[in-house]
């Protein structure tokens, strides 16, 4: 069912995109923000997508770029609806609503700043079911909807169309290449689809869902309950059932390096008691395997996500910091996204792992 | 007067546009090759600039990238063609002729081939005057007309279109950015204009120029007589009227290296008889500052084209070889490439020189 946005939603929404997001996705604050300034009083209609009509014209919109830049560079605001029109302009078409392509703390906020400013709708879903690093892992792709035209805006107004046809890695390529060259952060519009497209490819209700996890956190703190027990509650009934605890312990190191538009590097985590032996996580913009003595016990496109150990609040990998106290999650990802043309797209090996995927409700604890 | 170009000017014209190159520019064999293929026995039709009509609609064409690459990486043929179409779907509207951006063995050339596919005439003029490695530094942008929009085409069919309003310097920034992450070549379409803005803001006639160098310098060639005494006269009626021999020797060292999508390097050349004293030339892409025994002798923006020293060949950047004997030549530009806005553009400052633009007639000898 269609359901309104308001501003005094946002911080829920933030909590629970964030640990969405895996550790990528962009920093909460700033996305909360930039939404709250548009917003107002005002509401945001999110569109249920089994609701849509075939011929809905949908244009998803998002923020690229490494999260260690885009912590630095916040945007004007303007930029994601001046990628919007350039790619309805390139197309000759208006958007009928926009739709974020991954979930995190900035990319399930910029199409409410999109929304906001122009009243278009959002639909409640997205393309990568979490965050990935790159333009190309997009269930969308994986589906059939290709990337191209992508329309993206820069600070200072520049505006870039790439069409690479059904190369969404060369899409990526060129688009990152840009992102780069305007510092580091560029704002984007790409797929668009119509609404029977969005049936068929996305991750359905992955806004809802980040809504209801980020408020189940929160009333669990509230009525000091376990924020843990009210997550594993809230997904039991999603198409992420399996919440497994993977560590607990404290940041011992962490390694962190931007290269190539990318942040990529690990985090080791130590038992707080010095027993229960190291566990390593390795990231590019999001957490992509957890390894626990030698072993790996969660890993893409399963989620793996750092959350501060007594309130569940999510720490992005740009948050992570010598000392933290942190519990580790695991959180199975719905069967879309574990196919093997899914696995082929943003499995282990499309990151040069050499791991094989294995479901982390499968992994031995 | 307009006029019309066959096959077998090609030669000629190929040998006139890489001296005025001055070092960069393209391959003359390349680009005579890529016209060839497709202009058989047809002929091309030169437009001379005063005879266009003001509404006349030009879209200019080049390729893009390091010299060392563009000798690597034979295009297609078809790029530069839908860089055109590209930019004109952009535009809503189709181009009425085309027209070089530079001078140079390769970017006197394209605007050609794109002529053969299409039918379309070519403007007897360019933006240079020479060859320049930045996209920024052209006359069309000193006197007012922006590069933007820009289309940009890749060999496996990549479109891209690049819009930064008024800041050319930001377009050849995020082109450049594009083109290396094509491999280090990219066909451009960009510096749309009038008939009228052509007559304002080009260089003229440098075609019909280039084919005449070319021509006199083979001339002088089959009737033993100096081809050097052939360059200087055939330039005494231009825009170009002062030519000084420079220097005589031996390439005695060629430093090179393809940083950021550039040639960049220096060439010694030594005197045959060892008592003149080192010669220097830096460049970038082109040739930007020729020093004799510490003393600047010629500086961009006019020419220093090296040249075989009994021949007259001239000789690219990238086609510099220790043992080569060559000649120096420095040739003087037309008043509208050394006015204070044309020099803030591509003077010494523009290439992080110190040294002030002094004409190359009026250095000491």
């Amino acid at each position: 069912m269609s359901w309104e946005l308001r501003a005094s939603d946002l911080p829920d929404l933030a909590r629970g995109a964030t640990l969405l997001g895996t550790g990528g996705g962009g920093d909460p604050y700033i996305g909360k923000m930039l939404v709250e300034r548009v917003l107002g009083d005002g509401v945001i209609t999110i569109l249920d997508p089994d609701e849509l009509t075939d011929d809905l014209f949908v244009i998803p919109t998002a923020q690229m770029g490494a999260p260690t830049v885009m912590i630095e560079k916040i945007p004007a605001g303007t930029e994601p609806t001046l990628a919007l029109r350039t790619l309805e302009e390139h197309l000759g078409r208006r958007a009928d609503a926009t739709m974020p392509i991954e979930c995190g703390g900035i990319n399930s906020m910029i199409p409410l700043v999109v929304a906001a400013e122009t009243g278009l709708p959002v639909v409640d879903a997205d393309g990568m079911g979490r965050a990935f690093p790159e333009l190309s892992m997009e269930t969308f792709a994986v589906y059939g909807v290709h990337g191209s035209p992508l329309a993206l805006a820069g600070e200072r107004g520049e505006k870039v169309v790439i069409d690479t046809g059904d190369d969404d890695r060369q899409m990526e390529w060129l688009a990152r290449g840009v992102t780069i060259r305007l510092g580091g952060v560029g704002h984007i519009a790409e797929y668009a689809m119509s609404g029977a497209d969005v049936r068929r490819t996305a991750v359905p209700r992955t806004l809802s869902m980040a809504l209801a996890l980020g408020r189940a956190i929160r009333e669990a703190r509230e009525a000091k309950r376990s924020p843990f027990a009210a997550i594993a509650d809230t997904l039991a009934s999603t198409l992420y059932p399996h919440v497994r605890e993977l560590f607990t312990g404290k940041v011992t190191d962490v390694e962190r390096r931007t290269t190539e538009g990318f942040a990529r590097g690990r985090a080791r985590i130590s038992a707080m008691d010095g027993d229960a032996g190291d566990f390593e996580i390795r990231f590019q913009n999001e957490n992509l395997i957890a390894v626990h003595q030698g072993r790996v016990v969660a890993i893409v496109p399963d989620l793996i996500c750092v959350v501060d150990h007594e309130t569940a609040e999510p720490i992005t990998t740009e948050g992570l910091r010598y000392g933290q106290r942190v519990r580790v999650l695991g959180i199975s990802t719905p069967a879309l996204m574990r196919t093997p043309e899914a696995l082929a797209a943003f499995g282990p090996c499309a990151f040069g792992l050499d791991e094989p995927f294995v479901p982390v409700e499968e992994h031995r604890g």
